[in-house]
């Protein structure tokens, strides 16, 4: 099955194993670029040696529609952009280039950077029209602080994003779509075999509205990843019908004494990430489930999407092309 | 004490007790009337065979005031509805008697169904006018995933909502009052001895305004469990004076080393729930508390309540009679 | 480095330390001022005995600018507040002076009180204009329930804020600046360097807009402790650039099994509270740090503020000084 074929609105990832397989991945000692921060700290475990370094460039266009996107290709961009993906102790090296008439940047969540990588307007970190530049991501693995306890390190469901179009604080790229997601794993984290981004993007998933939105698939009993990311200036929450994560770091339990909550319903506020990993149609079956804002107007509005899990050989549930029908045919007017 | 009594606001409660007592729950294979889900998805804990499958029928009608109600027995829906609860494994069949001239469902949060219990017109499951349908709801455990994680299973305090009514998404029957609070727990974990249901649906609280908002009460050292809902469209946060609750699956913690947070003050916003044991008026004594949305134009708006905690004996506390008189005159307007 | 030189934003802070040099601290039975809550309750452990007792007097202040304040003597209000601080058992009675010409009181979050130091009207519980009213607040560590569960201590990075002026809320008191930090510690928690409290109140950062709002410094591998709370009728998310923290009670990891969620964004709406430590610069080094609201047009609007990392010696690191200018002169204006 391709996915590309069956999702025309999912974007392409950038996994580390496609970084692999295109050759941007280059072996490197992370403390060459990075500044000496254990130095810095006045200590500290030697973590800067232990990570690889990966090269990676990335193209923002302007789009049809008024929108901007960020692609590994010229004339590939996508919104959202590629999923870029790291372990914790790696370094990615963000090539910039901006072939908009725009003032733009390229801002991470989560992980570290200098302020010459901030990449906003008052570290004076962005690309002017036309300009390339090279922002240094680089990630750390958790360090012991007094007594038993750790100071965290970079793993987590984060993301990326224009901080320079339309005001200081990227305003105006964020609004047309310059946004993805990035992802820092600890080594031993269960990879999926799928990824879904949905963004929440003021009254849009991913800058588009139903029937629009995105139809992500995936066969029973796939191993899929959700990285959900909220944009702009409106609350949302985020619900995924028949299926549940935990409420921590991975989705999943640590085991019987990890408190964590178990949600299907989770606040998508401007800023916010999170991700988690379900089975597709465990304990549920095949079907066309729904994925929406809960927030009653917003669904009613357009924000809401399907995630079909199909047959585990592919095939067609019962009644999943009915119900796709019928969301294709979706007024979203208030019948009440 | 009689609860109905004192606490007119508070709906009858469907517990497992009662539920046994009404001869409701039949003990029976969960794998009888569920997919065989383990077969799907390749193998699997035998989980499906640890259930008791409960029985209940629930009536929807409309209610004075232009609102509407689910309930165990004709004539007695509420706003919210009743509480419905199981253990993991357990599966709950709902057979929903439609006794309006509208077009409405019963939609869970947390639990496992087909698309044919989905509650949503997209997967054409909903009620018509006058027609009675049964939805089916399963649940499970944790189950192994790879390394030593657990894909979560099915506890938690969710809830139950209309999903057709108005709108595809319910708008109308949410904003009516169709939903209730639904509980999942763990085998092992502490039964409270009295729960409350607060619903924060748009600027009402359980479709109600202060001073007519839900008193809710307990004996001072009761064990009490709060189920917290929200609905509609509008961002809330729930607080409660004088008490506290982890921020994880059970509001207690597991011991010294549980992260949990500890609160008293949470985000509820529309499709959120969560819940919490306390001990009433642990380590604060008797009264009366407030609870209310922590938004300070929605609590000055009316979205406030009380909690009285009555002596150990349940005799009125000092000062609590004066409490509550003055929160009947409370005018709520602005008098800064 | 001096502090208020440097940052004449940021109140001065109430410490253990501090109140100890002061002399406000008197050691004590928690028992004597305290009701018997354990035999309340029917036993329970005889937690009343472990703590001490402090005193601080506290006056709320007109300021100029229409702005409320509290402080720790006559003059010194400020806005937010001192930072009040305790561990799991101690008890603070605060004597809070209202020299002002308004209805006023003082609510504190996650400790434990007695009604009539509630601090709300419901409960007549507040100062009349130059009226002196104490409230006890007291702290108590976990205790054991049933199975191998707690139920939860007082330890949290909790707030407290007027409740009386304007409304029965509060929310004419809250507008204009009464509120302020409270620390509830458990015994081994790792002490911090410095503290800040940030408290998103309505479009503002402690009732200021950039480029006003506080500049908050700390020199290269300082501990430094935040404690963001959020006030008003707004929502909001805060967001730190280049740092990030455990979404747990601490903010650091328990060690590799802590399933926290690892953030930089979190969710900061009416009543809520959170704190985290992070290592100034931390893997990333020093440079002028944004925090802001990362809801757009709040950032975009004023939201916004800078965290300035030194270097270890208390230098100006490079581009910092011209970050803080351009800061300085920051219009937000859209220019979109």
């Amino acid at each position: 099955m391709d996915d590309h074929a069956v999702d025309p609105h999912h974007p392409p990832h950038l996994s580390r194993r496609s970084l692999i397989a295109t050759g941007a991945l280059a072996a490197g000692a992370l403390g060459v670029s990075a500044p000496a921060v254990g130095a810095m700290l006045g200590g500290g475990p030697a973590r800067a040696a232990t990570g690889a370094t990966k090269k990676v460039t990335i193209y923002a266009e302007q789009l049809p529609g008024n929108l901007y996107g960020y692609g590994l290709a010229p004339g590939q961009a996508t919104v959202p952009g590629p999923v870029l993906e790291m372990y914790e102790g790696d370094t990615l090296e963000v090539t910039l280039v901006n072939t908009t008439t725009q003032r733009l940047s390229i801002h991470p969540h989560g992980v570290d950077y200098s302020t010459d990588s901030d990449g906003s307007p008052l570290n004076a970190s962005y690309n002017n029209p036309g300009e390339t530049r090279t922002y240094v991501w680089r990630s750390h693995e958790m360090v012991a602080a007094a007594g038993r306890r750790f100071m965290p390190g970079s793993a987590g469901y984060w993301h990326y994003h224009d901080h320079a179009m339309g005001t200081d604080h990227g305003t105006g790229g964020l609004a047309k779509g310059l946004y993805g997601a990035l992802i820092v794993r600890r080594r031993g984290d269960i990879l999926p075999e799928k990824q879904f981004t949905v963004v929440f993007n003021d009254m849009m998933i991913n800058n588009k509205m139903a029937p629009d939105t995105p139809m992500f698939e995936a066969n029973l009993g796939q191993r899929v990843e959700w990285i959900a990311i909220g944009h702009g200036g409106t609350f949302h929450t985020f619900h995924l019908h028949a299926h549940r994560w935990a409420d921590n770091r991975t989705g999943m339990l640590e085991g019987p004494s990890d408190p964590s909550l178990v949600i299907d319903n989770k606040d998508l506020n401007p800023g916010n990430s999170f991700g988690f990993q379900v089975l597709a149609g465990e304990a549920v079956g095949p079907g066309a489930w729904m994925y929406h804002c809960h927030v009653q107007f917003h669904s009613d509005g357009g924000m809401a999407g399907i995630f079909l899990v199909r047959n585990a050989d592919g095939s067609m549930p019962p009644g999943a092309e009915e119900a796709i029908h019928r969301f294709q045919g979706h007024t979203h007017t208030h019948r009440s």
